[in-house]
Formats: C-alpha cells, sequence, structure tokens
C-alpha cells in the first residue's frame, strides 16, 4: 500500500511517498515542492499542482493523506494556505485518489505517541521510523508530510484490525 | 478582448465571459458552477477547475479578473474559499493566462459608480451595462463574476488610453 503525504503550503510544499506493507513503511521519496518566488501567484499553484500529479502518476499512491487546518495566524495566511490545498485535492481527484485527514494533534501522537510533541520529536521519531539517515537534518516541511503519511498507515492498519476482528 | 470574471466559492463558482471591443461590453456566456453537495471537497475543486479549464478552452480569454479577497468570517471559511480560488487559478495557469485582482470596491465603483453599492445595484447595473434581460433574475454570483469582468475591461481600456496620452 503506497500512501502520499502532504503538508501543503505556497513557499513550500512538503511531501513523502510511503510504502506500508506487514505493520513496517518505507520511505519511497520525499522532499519539498518550492514555486520560484518571482512567479505570480497563479502560476505556484500550478507548480505545486503539476508536480503533485507527476508524483502520483509515478508512485501511483492509493491514499493522499493532509492535514485538518483548524487554525492560523490571519484571514489572508489561511486564503493563501487554502489555494496550495486546493492544488493538491486537485491532483487527487484528478488521478481519483481519495484524500484523507488527520488533526495535527492526531498525527504526532501516531508518530510520537504524544499529541503535544515538539517539531523536532516529530522529525527525530520520523527518522527512526523509516530508517532514514540520522546525520542528514530532514526538512521541516518533507518531516511533516511523512509523519502525516506514516499516520494514515496507522490509522488504516488499526481500522483493518478492527474489522478483521469484527469478522470473527 | 475576451475576459473571464470568475467568484470563486465551495457551494457555487460564479462565471462570466465577456467580450469587450470599442468601449462596449457583450456577455457572451454567464452562470454559476454548483459541485454536486454529496461530493467530497477534492471532487468539488475538482469540478470547478475542469469546468473553468473548459470554459477557457471553448472562450479563449485573454485576462482572467477575480475579487482581491480582504475579510471573512472565519478561518474555516477562509480555508475553503482559499481552495475554490486556487481551482481557478490553477485553470488560469494550466491556460498561460494572466490573473488580474480588483478590491471589492474598485468593482462597485467600476460598475455602479460608488465603492459601497448594494448587490441588487450591482445587478441592476450589470443587466444595464451588458443590455442583459431585466426581467430575469440575475444570480449574485454570476452577477458578480460579470462585474469583475467588466471592472477588468474598465481597468484596461483606461490604461490603453493613459499610454496613449503618453506616446502623444
Amino acid at each position: 500500500m503506497i500512501i502520499l503525504g502532504v503538508d501543503p503550503g505556497t513557499r513550500a510544499t512538503g511531501f513523502a511517498v510511503i510504502q506500508h506493507e506487514n505493520n513496517r513503511s518505507i520511505a519511497l521519496d520525499f522532499g519539498t515542492i518550492k514555486p520560484s518566488p518571482k512567479d505570480p501567484l497563479e502560476k505556484k499553484y500550478y507548480f505545486i499542482f503539476t508536480s503533485l500529479d507527476q508524483l502520483i502518476i509515478k508512485y501511483q499512491p492509493k491514499f493522499v493523506s493532509v492535514e485538518t487546518q483548524f487554525v492560523h495566524k490571519n484571514v489572508q495566511s489561511a486564503i493563501k494556505l487554502g489555494m496550495a490545498r486546493g492544488a493538491c485535492l486537485i491532483a487527487a481527484a484528478k488521478n481519483n485518489i481519495s484524500v484523507h485527514e488527520y488533526a495535527p494533534c492526531l498525527v504526532k501522537k501516531a508518530v510520537v505517541g504524544k499529541g503535544h510533541a515538539t517539531k523536532l520529536q516529530v522529525q527525530k521519531m520520523v527518522q527512526i521510523l523509516l530508517n532514514l539517515d540520522k546525520q542528514k537534518k530532514l526538512d521541516e516541511d518533507a518531516s511533516d508530510a511523512l509523519a502525516l503519511a506514516i499516520c494514515h498507515a496507522h490509522a488504516f492498519h488499526m481500522n483493518t484490525n478492527f474489522q478483521n476482528i469484527l469478522r470473527r
């Protein structure tokens, strides 16, 4: 089962592709999509959309996992975040992939075990869980995207186990 | 010169295609894009995106005109508005069309002559300016999209006149 985690943002959109099999996850690809700061807004969101579309075509994920957006500094930044998020949702729907949302505290709980874990704790645990090179600093946006993908893998795994128990 | 005005929204996105020639505008097409309320969010935004993409391919507008978003009820609705707006911007960038933003008070001033005109005043003036059937009630979202397209036509016309004066 392949999952695409996305942490949308206008300046940088984190992405992560993980493969989850037999209760173990491996990272196939991760990084950040950074539109040119000089480009007008419409070109930036089109760049985010096409980059995610290409990743989906390449890796054929079964699910897209994004954060539930609760709060934000102000309405202006919320609209910008919404536009980046829209680019992600449109890329998923174009390829007929269902989008799953997780609250930030649930993502932290799935990865670190604590709903109020710090960014650094999430990064460290993502590195451990996916057996990544601990010497290399993990980009914050990519780390969040990896955590989102792991969170969906856990939720899916738990749901499957629950369904199996019900079937017995 | 063909202009596409868009008033983005998740439940209803108003659109308007006008042709502006020799200081006169005519409406080629207008209406609202309404995604199915039952669809998940990603399918709604993909529907808005593909509908606008098809309109752009059909009418080949030179410009897309949208409202500058200043305030909104709350952050949650701002994110939703941003996602619908993102669908519009991505459709424009896909077709290499530049997007122009106008503040709501400027749109009202261009159409009615007053920056604080009511929705009804905008609707009535749009019907007069474009010689539309006054018996038919004009949908609010379509009316806003028509006003946005007219506003860009005015701004473009004024800018061209200004450039001509400078050239003399």
